[in-house]
């Protein structure tokens, strides 16, 4: 077999067979196959796309190039995963309401890069919290505590990862098949048997309309189940940031006031959605009391003792959990006005994510250094009516000359029209 | 300018700008694109294609990516060039004929790979012959006798090199516009102000049909005109090898015998064809004349003693040119023997190329080494009677573990009927 042969048929549109998929996997893997020979095919793939068959072949494949973890002995397991939006902080909310529910979580997560945000970099905004465990602390804590939460392993599906890093410099992100070989390859590989995902649509997310959400959800959840897992993809929308905090500390003290019952409706929502579909899967419960447990597990304080138990077993320091006003603060705090007066139509996430970032939020680079204290909070969504002059939201910052190209790209996000927009679905759709 | 936001305009099938284009060839040509980026890029060109004025552009950045020759101070110039075939030696019979006629040859040429011989391997077999020459040398040459043919010059489009190299471990070799843009790149950096292209199509070739030949000759014409030059491409049938003689030192007697005129009538017919096309252009004479021209050029004897006056400038042993038994030899003259009787209907010229390689006369990877005395012999072709256990052809070798294999391969390209087949016009159009 060869690769040549391997791209020249997928260039004219042909079905890879099994075998040429898992050649092109492992020989990448190890080092066989060059970075120009691998992008000539993932162009291909990108333009001629791939059948259902060849897209769960791929992942199967990816998923076993490296590590995979083996959860049986925890017994019932769960993993969730969000496709990436502006100001999601779900992980936070959700793990801890299945947690105390007697579910496990033993979640690798990612770093942010770009206008999103990963958990593993808010988890660092509290003092203390180790995102490196070695695999039997990781094991070990999840058993005592019911989470864990560690940053990617590198051992875990690292053709993805090669892949990934191609398809980033050669416009082949976007490849609805690729995409959902790489996230489902990292979760098959991840080991649970309950897979919810949280994938996005809007201006804010990858996928910007319903449709391609839905594609995309169809066939990870195909993907899935083909391995075995119970699956469900929860479609949410990702127009206007989720929540009213986005920054790292900012939106760990969202993610608390949320477990403590005093969250915002939207991010409350999201998270209970997602909740009730692990549930279920994981209980085997209907999707109706399967949702009134999570909503007591939040109610009762059981989903916010449990997240206290996750933070200080990985470390983290409980005082900065019971006083969010311990969290990195920023010194400089910024009022930024409503420009003129009406109804806020549109608040384009992916623009405000970005913001965020040149505030100092988030990366541009993968070697970026955070600042964990800088962020957005929003004090009107759309939706809202707003006066000119009123605050339409905070800038947290500690390098002031950032304060300008922020402000103007912030502003540039919102539209205030003198009509009120219609009201959007927040959750557009399950996929099971 | 970004390399990213062009692969995604050609991969979403857009036109890429003039300017993106000599971004993309210039940073390529500096190293500044990686080869990734390029390939992806370049698999993106061969499945979406590329409009007529990108390919004229790409060409264009190409040909000014590194040298260009200026052959003005040698007055009336003229070049050719051939896709490839097996048996064809045509440059070594046309640029002597054209020369004699007051035409400047100066032409860079190839060496041989896979199933096809190149011109520089072959003029190497006579001793003596020097296939470098310094530019001086090169152009004082061409000043005195007409002719130089010399090696192709790294520094000459260095970009095609890049490109090539690429394409050819990525299968995205067989897109026109690249095969267009990077024959026709190289032509247009080496300076000469009448091209004539021979385009051969049929199993030999790497145009298979008489369309995919047009369609390559009618692009390769535009872009030599867009760029000044006068054009024509003639495209002739390679579905049986030209001549009888294949292999090095035997191409060159038959050169010669043509030169004498005693060469078989088709190789006869594609020279003076390519010569009267180069002489109707170069001198603004018209075909008929041009023709009478050519074949008084090769009756008189002017040709051949321009051929002599060449190889001799260039350093060759002319002794070897008047007594070709002084040509390298091989030890093992072997004669394949018909195995049945009837007509032969068809004699695939590819794989009789490849038999010619096993014996010794080519290269299946850049640096093997060759064997100027190997080669075939032809001494029936398609549409000759022939009875079993006549000779068909003769091999030879110096290795003789490499005779089973070649007669195996040979004879698998050699189809016997009962039926006399259809006669095949040599010369099949020619575009100007």
């Amino acid at each position: 077999m060869r690769i040549y042969d391997i791209i020249a048929k997928k260039r004219d549109g042909f079905d890879l067979s099994d075998e040429e998929i898992a050649f092109f996997v492992c020989e990448l893997t190890k080092g066989n196959i060059k970075d120009y020979q691998a992008t000539a095919l993932l162009m291909a793939i990108y333009i001629r796309g791939m059948s259902d068959r060849e897209m769960i072949t791929l992942t199967k494949e990816m998923a076993i190039s490296g590590d995979t973890l083996d959860l049986s002995e925890l017994g019932i397991t769960a993993d969730k995963h969000s496709t990436g939006g502006v100001g999601d902080k779900t992980t936070l909310v959700v793990t801890p309401i299945v947690a105390s529910l007697g579910i496990n979580v033993a979640k690798m997560s990612g770093r942010g890069l770009g206008h999103t945000g990963g958990t593993v970099d808010k988890l660092e905004s509290i003092d203390g919290f180790k995102v490196s465990l070695t695999p039997e602390e990781f094991i070990s804590q999840v058993k005592k505590v019911g989470i864990a939460v560690v940053g990617q392993s590198g051992q875990l599906a690292p053709a993805d990862k090669i892949i990934y890093s191609l398809r980033d410099a050669t416009a082949t992100v976007g490849s609805v098949p690729l995409i959902a070989s790489s996230i489902m390859s990292k979760k098959l590989a991840a080991g649970s048997k309950t897979i919810v995902l949280d994938v996005k649509y809007g201006s804010g997310a990858f996928m910007k309309t319903t449709e391609a959400a839905e594609d995309l959800s169809r066939k990870m959840v195909d993907i899935g189940k083909a391995a075995g897992r119970n699956m469900a993809a929860v479609i949410s929308d990702m127009d206007t940031p989720l929540g009213r905090n986005i920054g790292n500390a900012l939106e760990i003290k969202e993610a608390i006031d949320t477990l403590k019952g005093n969250g915002p409706d939207d991010l409350k929502e999201v998270c209970l959605t997602l909740a009730a579909n692990i549930i279920a899967l994981s209980l085997g419960t209907d999707q109706e009391s399967a949702r009134k447990q999570a909503e007591a597990a939040l109610e009762s304080g059981k989903a916010y003792e449990k997240f206290r138990e996750f933070i200080s077993a990985q470390g983290g320091n409980i005082e900065v959990i019971d006083n969010t006003d311990l969290l990195p603060k920023a010194e400089i705090v910024y009022d930024v006005l409503a420009p003129n007066s009406g109804y806020i139509t549109n608040m384009q996430a992916e623009t405000i994510g970005s913001a965020s970032v040149v505030l100092g939020a988030g990366r541009e680079k993968k070697d970026d250094i955070i600042d964990y204290s800088a962020g957005i909070v929003l004090y009107k969504k759309t939706g809202d009516k707003i006066a000119k002059g009123e605050k339409i939201a905070e800038f947290h910052l500690n390098d002031k000359c950032r304060l300008p190209q922020a402000e103007k790209m912030f502003l540039s996000a919102v539209t205030i029209s003198d009509k009120a927009p219609e009201k959007q679905n927040l959750i557009y759709k399950v996929i099971r």
